[in-house]
């Protein structure tokens, strides 16, 4: 065969014409991709909660991941400060991530602080029907005391600034799918919620 | 229960400790995750090859996403230039996303031009074991023939500067796991060859 084949090769370089879709890889999969976006104080239990989720639905047989710290400061945004400006591009870069995700048919959680409303409304905009935020509340006390990386040990003593609870506000979701309290609920009731959320939207079986 | 009960979930806040591991997600897809990085000229035929190869391979059941030009310039990188600096941290971050990609257990292709030898060890570096480079080649003048966005015209005229086989260079890759000529063999030869890479390599059944 010749190069006189590529001409409808070609006009296929549009997004559009991918040839397997969003809904194909659902339906291999059995179910929708979509982003659970856990937001909450540091030592809330985000990360635990969305690796106690994506466990359940594993488990279900669903496809899934987790965009966490541990996997995004040290790669895709290493080199990010904690500047304002840094900030915002660092969830601006896991929302663009969460995405794709999304797209590829995972059920994706993403466990950042993410303290500011105008950041997670962000996040929700750029896939507003397959967007379901978690609030991840535990008193600050409570938070505090867990301090799983010393982190609020630190704050206190004035080595970190501008840390989340202490010197810096946590803007509360005013209308998030799901609200979660850690210090009053198990691990297991917490993740059922979410999972709960799911089924109801009938993003997963 | 109490937030006593969450000193050993407080615990489970590192990479390693994730609740699905990725031998899980891959043993539920009955395949590894890796990536397939297409690389040639403008024109060469990377994201319809990525994309014939992705519906080959979900036809047989395999978990695919392709990563282009499509999908990142308006997401993930939007705003990047094409000064040096932003080229190479526009395939850094390519890199990053898809090694994200091959953790979630997905035969992740991303086809971009990525001229240096030196972006391209990085993005391997990030995977070595699961990283497949896919040289697209196809002479300049099919290239330029085809031209489907309009840019060899472009640059030709000399509106666009520092465009990869006209004013900047292409290095080609030294020791690519597989090497496609468009311009002499079919699409559906070409994807074939790239899924049988895939299989000799045990990466999928």
């Amino acid at each position: 065969m010749t190069a006189s084949n590529f001409p409808d090769v070609v006009a296929n370089l549009k997004w559009h014409d991918h040839a397997v879709t969003r809904t194909m890889r659902e339906e291999l999969n059995g179910h929708r991709g979509c982003t659970l976006w856990y937001t909450g104080l540091s030592g809330s239990g985000k990360s635990t909660l969305a690796n106690e989720v994506s466990a359940a639905l594993h488990a279900m047989g669903v496809r899934t991941y987790v965009l966490d710290g541990d996997n995004i400061r040290q790669g895709l945004n290493r080199g990010l400060s904690f500047s304002e400006e840094d900030r915002r591009e660092n969830i601006r870069r896991i929302a663009e991530v969460a995405k794709l995700f999304s797209d590829a048919g995972l059920v994706t959680g993403a466990a950042f602080i993410s303290p500011y409303r105008e950041e997670r409304a962000l996040a929700r905009s750029l896939q507003p029907d397959t967007f379901l935020e978690i609030h991840v509340k535990a008193d600050l006390a409570t938070c505090e005391k867990r301090d799983p990386k010393g982190l609020y040990a630190k704050a206190r003593a004035g080595e970190i600034r501008q840390f989340t609870g202490i010197d810096a506000p946590y803007e509360e979701p005013q209308n998030p799918e799901v609200v979660v309290d850690t210090a009053k609920n198990s691990l297991a009731d917490c993740a059922r919620l979410v999972v709960h959320a799911l089924k109801q939207r009938r993003l997963i079986p």
